[in-house]
C-alpha cells in the first residue's frame, strides 16, 4: 500500500521531495518496499490540488517549472481544485501531511494550526518548518501522542544530513549532555570565503549570488537560523523545555578581515557555533562566533558544510559533517521521515 | 517486561556491557522504557552461570574483577552452573543472545554456530565479533529473518559510533555509492605520533603500552582488521556480495618517518583508508595507507579516534567521526542494538 502524502506548499523543498518520488520511486519500492503517493498539493500561490487516487508527479513538477502554476495541470475524473490548507489537512485521504508552508519563527503560523489539525485529523506530519518545533514542540509532541500518530521533522536542523535520528536512534541509551555545531551553511561560507581574503561585505554579497543567503541575511548572518535549531536540539534530544529567549545571541556581521587574521595567525579559526551544554541540573545554551583550534573537528568544516558535535555519556564525543541546505537535501529529509514512519521506526 | 539476555563471552566488551547495565540501569528505564536481565553468562575460562530469573551484574562484576572466576558467585536456588555456551544457547529463556566470545577472522568459529544456534532457537543476537559478519553474512542474515529474530552487530564497525545504523535508519532512501574510512584506531594513533616525530617501532610501542596494539601488532598495522570492517560495510550497507579475497589491503608497517615527512610537507597526511566503491555494475574495495589534502575531513581525525564518509546519492559525502574501540564503547554498541530490538527498530 502507497504512503499517501498531501503536501501544504511547494517552494523549492517540496519540489525537491516530489523530484526524488519521482526519479528514485522505482529504487526505493524495490530496495525498500516502500512507495509514496502525492495525493494533495496545496500553496497560496500556484493554487491547490487533490486527487485521493493520486496526482501524477512528474507532471505537477512540470506545470509548476513551466507555469508557476496548477492551472494547467490536466483535469481528471475526481479531481478537486481550489481546497485550502486546512481542508486538505482534514478532509483528504492523505496518510500524513508533508508541511512545508514557509517558516515564521516569530509566531510559527500558519504551521502550527496545520499539525494541530493535523494530529487531530489523526494524520502524522513531517515537516523541514522550523517554526512549529522551535516555537510549540512541548504541546504538539503530545499532541500528536495524544492522537497515536506521528511527528517528525528530521529536515529542521542540517537539513537531511540526520542531525536528530543519528542521536535519537543509532545512539539510543546515551545521554546527550551537550551539543556543539555549525549549524547554519551561510555564515560558514561567508567565514570560509573571508578566510580566503574577501572582506565581509563582498563575501556576503557572494553567498548571495549563489543563493545561500537571502536578500534580508538577517536571520542568518545574526544567529537567529542557528538560533532555532540549538532550541530544537534542546527540547527533542536532551529533552530541556528551553525558549529561543534563554538562547544568547551573537552573530557574524561585526566580524572584521582583521579578526580572521589574528585567528589565523595564532592556528585557529573562526566559526559560528550554537551550543547547547547540561551541567549539575543547569543548561546554558549559546550562538556565537568562537575560534576554534584547528585540532577541533569543527574547525576543518568549510563553505556552506554543517557539523555538530555531541557529547554523550558513554561515547565520549561523536561529529556528524554533512549538507545543511538544499532542495534535494531537505527534500530528503522529509523522505527519511516517511520511510521511518512507514517502518513504524522511531 | 525486561529484555533477557544471555553474554557468551565476559571480556572487557561483556563487562563493559554489565557495567552500563548497572550504572546506568535505572535511566534506562526511566528515560526509554528499557530494562535488560542478563539471565546467563558463559565463559571458557571463568565458568558459566544461569538463572531463569536473573543474575546479579554487580556480584558478576565484583567476582570476576576480584578473582578471575564465577566460583565465588553467591549460590541460590535455581542457579545453575557449568552449562556449556550451545547449552544456555538452546535452553536459556533468553530473548537474546550476546555473542562476545571472541573474534577468529579466519573461521568466524565458534561465533558462527552460535549465532545458527540461537536463530534456530528463536533468539535475537548481537554482537560486536567481526567474524560471523565477514564471513558469513548472506547465510546468517537469511537465517535470521528465516526464524522471525534480529541479528544487530553495531558494534563491528567502529564500535558505538553508530557507522552501520546511521546509514540504515537515518539515511534511509539514499543508496550509497561508496565509503571510505579510518577504521582502525591503533594505525591512526601511530601514524599520528608518527607525525609528532617519533618513529614506527616507537610509535607502536607507545600504542602497545597504551592497550591500543596488541602483543601481536599484525591483524591492525597490516590492514586485516579494517580489511574486516570493509568486507561488513559493503555487505550490509551497499548490499554488495564482497569477500575477503575481493579486498586489496596494504598497512602501514612500512611507512617511514621520510615518508610522513614529505606529505607534511606537501600540506598533507598519511591515513589507513578502507574503502568501497560502486560504480556502474563495478564494485572496487581497497585497504591502503594514503596521503590526504588537510582539506579532507578524515585527514583532521587524530590519535584512536575512527570516521568514516558515506558518499551518497541524495545528500553527497556525509561523515561521522567518533571512538572505534574501548571497552564502555563497545559494550555500548550492544545496548545500541539490545534497545532497537527492544523497539522494533531497524
Amino acid at each position: 500500500m502507497a504512503h499517501k502524502i498531501a503536501l501544504i506548499g511547494f517552494g523549492t523543498v517540496g519540489q525537491g521531495l516530489a523530484e526524488i518520488l519521482h526519479n528514485k520511486g522505482e529504487a526505493l519500492r524495490q530496495n525498500l518496499g516502500f512507495e509514496a503517493q502525492i495525493v494533495a498539493v496545496c500553496t497560496l500561490s500556484k493554487g491547490s490540488l487533490y486527487h485521493p487516487d493520486g496526482l501524477n508527479t512528474e507532471m505537477l513538477l512540470d506545470v509548476v517549472r513551466n507555469t508557476g502554476s496548477f492551472d494547467d495541470y490536466l483535469n481528471t475524473p475526481g479531481l478537486e481544485r481550489g481546497w485550502d490548507a486546512l481542508t486538505i489537512i482534514r478532509q483528504s485521504n492523505a496518510d500524513t501531511v508533508v508541511e512545508i508552508s514557509y517558516t515564521d519563527i516569530e509566531t510559527g503560523q500558519p504551521a502550527i494550526d496545520y499539525c494541530r489539525a493535523a494530529f487531530e485529523s489523526g494524520k502524522h506530519v513531517v515537516t523541514a518548518n522550523k517554526g512549529p518545533v522551535a516555537l510549540a514542540y512541548g504541546e504538539l509532541a503530545a499532541l500528536a501522542e495524544a492522537n497515536g500518530v506521528r511527528w517528525c521533522f528530521e529536515g529542521t536542523v542540517m537539513s537531511g544530513t540526520p542531525a536528530l535520528r543519528l542521536p535519537l536512534v543509532a545512539l539510543a541509551g546515551a545521554e546527550i549532555m551537550g551539543v556543539r555545531g555549525i549549524l547554519n551553511g551561510t555564515t560558514n561560507y561567508i567565514l570560509t570565503k573571508m578566510e580566503e581574503g574577501l572582506d565581509y561585505q563582498t563575501a556576503l554579497k557572494q553567498a548571495q549570488e549563489l543563493g545561500y543567503a537571502e536578500a534580508d541575511p538577517t536571520a542568518d548572518v545574526e544567529g537567529y537560523d542557528a538560533l532555532s535549531k540549538v532550541v530544537i536540539i534542546a527540547n527533542v534530544l536532551m529533552d530541556v523545555p528551553l525558549k529561543k529567549d534563554d538562547v544568547t545571541c551573537k552573530g557574524i556581521s561585526s566580524l572584521t578581515s582583521a579578526d580572521i587574521g589574528q585567528a589565523q595567525a595564532a592556528g585557529k579559526r573562526w566559526k559560528l557555533i550554537g551550543s547547547v551544554k547540561q551541567e549539575a541540573g543547569w543548561v546554558t545554551a549559546d550562538v556565537s562566533p568562537q575560534m576554534l583550534p584547528i585540532s577541533d573537528p569543527l574547525a576543518n568544516v568549510t563553505g556552506a558544510t554543517n557539523a555538530i558535535t555531541y557529547d554523550t555519556s558513554l561515547m565520549g564525543p561523536v561529529t556528524l559533517v554533512g549538507a545543511g541546505a538544499g532542495s534535494i537535501e531537505t527534500g530528503y529529509s522529509l523522505l527519511i521521515d516517511l520511510i521511518n514512519i512507514e517502518r513504524q521506526n522511531i
